[in-house]
């Protein structure tokens, strides 16, 4: 098995990498997005797979004829602005690796079963993360989703035509949502909790509710060497009072918030901005204290901002609510994982998934791998190979059990 | 004289403006900054001026024979990233103008004269403010300026060189520089001094101290949905605690510190950052004020760097000392734009300036230009068409009696 798992690996690590960082740049229907969708094209087909694109550009590569009450496994492909290797392909890969391994035990799924790649998880490029999944279940609407820009004004719509999709296919699609019986997603882990208990891999019990907010400082653009303090409409200030803010309310209700992202305008040395763009991440155990958390920001940056003349506006970008997995998916699935007799750790994560906007159609669970130093989107995010691999064998192990596999010559 | 100016005025105000923001970008060497360049040696020749790039790309226009002890006007027509009209333009097309002012009045200079275009004076391409009177001056090595760089990591010499200069040419130029016997720059004002004592024009006696330092602060990049608070290395955090600093020293000593520049890597709506590189522009009205303004800033960017597991790195980028215009010259202008017995405003700025470079090598004097909003370095930067024919009229005065200037038949 393992040697499927490192050849897939290998193939796959030079596209998108900046040489510079060592991060990863591959951004929804850009080159190194449209190199990594061909991989994995070529390499389900090299399997026997039947790969195809859905309206909203998320791709199925079934494994015999596609039908209802499917197992379907899978993640994504494109990454944050200078991400690490694992978050999304270690799903990809490895459920192209557990294929390999469910054919090295000889077996073949009895239910239908399909590997799948969801478009712009990473909202890194049009703002709005697990933007495959939302269109597929209806969870954004294809107006909304087709206008959203990139950094350059290029929108979602005029981005999928030139890379050859159809964007009047894009929506909420029965038909195929209604073929998932069960999915199931491995990723790696993105904190230390596994790292402290000692084990390769662990099961998700929730996701925390989240989501990123905008915040648009204005204010007057003055000649930083002439203008007054008195005279000034300043938005770095607030903005500098507002990211203080999400640090202490994220303390004050155990809650994470940050501020990762900023646009300052004109963004000249010798010039007082006009305007500070910023963007809030926030995320809580529950739907209190997530309100909790952005209300305080919200005030503290209206009140600076009052205090300096500068208007702020808030915009909600994305919303996902509190995610709990089926249960007894889980645990049927901790059991399986849990193997000769050890309990597998059952986690909850402050970060988004498309497994947990398909909870809301379907049951969905999410194996997680071992990440050692529990960074996450940046370069050094890390996990060992034997825990790959580990991670490959459970979900090969959970696969087998769900889809009813059997030996080739009973299937 | 007016219609010189309107006609000047107007053929150059299309060159570089963003159509969305009504701002100017126009940067060094850029394509804005070439038309602008080629728009001024049209004009000049169109005059009967000999126009000619120096070594380190400023361009000088005679008229007449270049010879020692000349009188000098010029500014320079590059621009902050959506800056005004009026700052740099209006000190260029004001020396046209006041040339064509003196052949009206049928005068013609017998002290060699000269218009001089400073390159790079916003340093808001590659960092370092009146580069092109600093390179003249030798304030700044051709080697240090060579390998200066812009946001895309252009150096200086390859942009120069793209212009069709040769950058061997580059550094300290003691014949241009001995022929300068008298540098005046006419400038719109960058505060509301002027508008306060409601003239349309007053003389500069000093510029403030002032310079720019580069904070960078580097933590560790992480996903912001996954990473406890404790476990992270945020540099946004100590990166606010400095701007929020800078502005309290400001105010406690009467000075002026602003953060308007920021750069965020990987700049990720979902990932805590890697690096925040900040620039802090700080002035003041005397060496200590200013020591002391910027030592407060390092100080508590250290001191927030230190809790929050982040390292910040200081860079001076550049650093001007005070400069007080030559005195005699000062009460000399003031006398002449005095003219029938009105007293002309006294002005210190907090603003660099070519002239200022220039004053530790030669007499040089600055005429401001009432700006109403005092508002700079920006798209709303304005002046009264009046005030700016006025300004014309001045300097016109000041130059005739400076450069002896004399009816065309005894010239």
């Amino acid at each position: 098995m393992s040697e499927h798992f490192d050849e897939l690996w290998t193939r796959l690590a030079p596209v998108g990498r900046n040489r510079t960082t060592g991060g990863y740049r591959r951004y929804s229907w850009g080159p190194a997005d449209t190199e990594a969708r061909s991989w994995f094209t070529a390499a389900a087909r090299a399997r026997g797979l039947d790969v195809a694109a859905d309206g909203n550009g998320n791709l199925w590569a079934w494994w015999g004829e596609p039908g209802g009450d499917a197992v379907v496994t899978g993640s994504h492909l494109d990454s944050v602005p200078d991400g690490g290797a694992y978050d999304g392909p270690l799903g990809i890969v490895g459920a192209l690796a557990a294929v390999d391994e469910l054919r090295r035990r000889g077996l073949r799924p009895r239910r239908p079963f399909a590997v799948a790649v969801f478009v712009e998880e990473e909202g890194a490029r049009f703002g709005v993360p697990c933007l495959g999944s939302r269109l597929l279940t209806g969870a954004i609407t294809p107006e909304r989703a087709g206008r959203l820009t990139d950094a350059d004004g290029v929108t979602w719509s005029a981005a999928m035509e030139q890379a050859g999709l159809d964007p009047e296919g894009m929506g909420s699609d029965s038909e195929i949502l209604g073929r998932i019986g069960v999915f199931v997603e491995l990723h790696i882990e993105q904190g230390r909790a596994l790292a402290h208990t000692g084990d390769p891999i662990g099961v998700a019990s929730a996701v925390w509710p989240h989501g990123r907010w905008r915040l648009d400082f204005s204010g007057q653009a003055d000649h930083a060497g002439t203008t007054r303090t008195a005279d000034r409409s300043d938005p770095m200030l607030p903005f500098a009072e507002a990211v203080l803010a999400a640090r202490r309310a994220a303390e004050e209700h155990d809650a994470l918030a940050t501020v990762g992202k900023v646009r300052v305008s004109p963004n000249g040395t010798n010039a007082v901005p006009s305007r500070v763009r910023a963007w809030l991440d926030a995320r809580a155990a529950d739907e209190g204290a997530l309100r909790a958390v952005v209300d305080s920001v919200d005030a503290e940056a209206r009140r600076s901002a009052a205090e300096h003349g500068v208007t702020v506006t808030g915009f909600l970008e994305s919303k996902s609510p509190l995610v709990r997995f089926d249960h007894s998916l889980r645990d049927r699935i901790a059991a399986r994982v849990g193997g000769t007799g050890g309990a597998v750790p059952i986690l909850t994560t402050g970060a988004g998934h498309d497994a947990g906007v398909l909870a809301t159609a379907v049951p969905t669970a999410m194996l997680f791998v071992r990440n050692p130093t529990g960074i996450s989107h940046a370069p050094q995010e890390s996990a060992t190979a034997a825990d790959c691999r580990a991670g490959v064998t459970a979900l090969a192990d959970v696969l087998a059990d769900l889809a009813d596999a059997v030996p080739e010559e009973q299937a």
